[in-house]
């Protein structure tokens, strides 16, 4: 697959973040910079700009928040086209500061938002906009939102300036053909100018399939991340969808060496990608964290119990 | 997707098999008819049907040889609706012997071929017909067959008894818009009387949704294996599609139960599943066999030099 309009965002620091409390090392992240320049992707993000109020520090990671100065000092002589992204939970939004994009090493906010908190991930894109930055929206969960209440988001984000609306699929939930119907809904309800995105979870190892399919059927913008890395079962591996674009300013040896160098060691001490029970919640269409839980207490390989525990939790009148 | 006509083969002991000389335990292949039976997969594969003058007793398990007795003692005492198939290479048909169908337990005979081999496979096809067996034929590497060649095989195939054609990913290379390409280039060669079947290899996470795509493309014969194993980067895990069928007769706690009880303790020994270095055969389309010999040496883990390696070894005139 070619086509020159597609973008790749690196999503390793921020998704993976959530499985370590946003404590990578000043060396990784450093060096996943420079694999992910080399290899001419076009966003790395960076993690989240939370707020210090409801986020204390004591229990957080450099990449929870997301200092402009941090980012410099990380980026600092190292030579790059990627852009610079940071994630923002538009209901979490308190006292954090924005400078404007000139002042900052930060080239695009990401708002992400559930559908019910819009009108905040409106006056956060709206913000981030008149400050210079590019936007995106990342509506979370789309499987498990009311049709009617998504497709009054989208006819809301028409109207706005944000550039690109994410199909996210949160609970690694969909195949291909909620993957095509997502994508179509939400092209319908967006005037052209503005992109579609896609991000996956990999619950049922669909992550590198969905993001082909939503590429298909026209999305545009693509995240991913080193090795799949990300809470729970991880994200679209960045590797494979570098061998599936065949745009060649993209280079797959520096990816290949990161992951290498850093990736498998780390696989040893943080626990993500594809395992039962987060397949269990991703058939169901469950948020992950009951599996995360199970991960870690001594029953963690305790499949067929957990899979009829969950299940018989969904039954209700 | 309900479809009553799918029929879902586990291909455990077979593909698996290839990983370890086919030496699974007794105790380990009762296990598993056991709970392939219990959840309401149509077939399970037990192994293969090997001439011992090619392929010595010394070097191989019971599961080489899949004799009928063996079998027998196998399944004996366990209700089941589960039919039982075995492999023979077309290529590798010596002496073996073949006993008519009401005397022996197996009720399908799988014949898998090059393209090169298909009249090998077409007189192995008719052996098993005329002796009462259900019949296939899977076509290996097709990513790599010229596509004139492969169609002249389908012609042929389209004038034998052979039930079911299976389109065969052997390399993990293919995405859904060739899956899709491939079952139609099938159809279109073969009677309306004759099905097609999907097997596909996860070097690129892909094995589970090409079986999708597959199935949206009218495939009806689906195979898959327990946690994903097989040779390289393994199978579509059955696991998966077993979450994604919904026809009523299938059962998914048995199959996580026997993966608990014995795929993750099996996991610790035996090597399957997506690695690197498989992704990299499978985005060149290449055989698997330089990856699995890496994975055996201390440069196991050295991914950016053996893709280098790999990728330049094309390089031909």
């Amino acid at each position: 697959m070619f086509r020159e309009k597609i973008k790749v965002l690196d999503c390793t620091i921020r998704d993976g973040g959530l499985i370590n409390n946003h404590y990578f090392t000043d060396e990784f992240v450093r060096a996943s910079y420079k694999a992910i320049s080399d290899a001419g992707i076009d966003y790395m993000e960076m993690g989240y700009r939370s707020s210090r109020a409801l986020s204390p520090e004591a229990n957080y990671g450099p990449w929870k928040y997301c200092d402009d100065d941090k980012i410099s000092r990380i980026i600092d002589g190292i030579e790059s086209n990627t852009k610079i992204s940071i994630m923002v939970d538009a209901h979490r939004v308190k006292e954090q500061q924005f400078q404007p994009k000139e002042k900052s090493p930060v080239d695009m906010i990401r708002v992400a938002t559930y559908v019910k908190d819009i009108d905040k991930a409106i006056a956060m894109l709206k913000i981030a906009n008149d400050l210079g930055y590019e936007t995106t929206v990342n509506i979370m969960a789309a499987s498990i939102e009311i049709e009617k209440d998504l497709i009054e988001a989208l006819d809301q984000l028409a109207e706005t300036p944000v550039q690109v609306v994410y199909v996210v699929d949160s609970y690694g939930y969909f195949y291909c053909e909620q993957i095509e119907y997502m994508v179509k809904l939400y092209r319908q309800h967006l005037p052209a100018g503005k992109e579609i995105g896609i991000h996956c979870h990999n619950n049922q190892q669909l992550a590198f399939a969905n993001t082909i399919e939503a590429i298909i059927h026209n999305a545009n913008y693509v995240d991913a991340s080193l090795y799949g890395i990300g809470r729970g079962a991880g994200n679209c591996a960045l590797e494979l969808i570098m061998g599936f674009l065949k745009n060649p300013k993209f280079s797959l040896t520096p990816i290949l060496k990161v992951i290498e160098d850093y990736m498998i060691p780390m696989r040893n001490e943080l626990e993500w990608g594809y395992l039962i029970p987060f397949m269990v919640t991703g058939i169901l269409n469950r948020h992950p964290e009951s599996a995360i839980s199970i991960r870690k207490t001594p029953e963690k390989d305790k499949y067929a119990e957990f899979y009829e525990k969950i299940r018989d939790s969904l039954d209700t009148l």
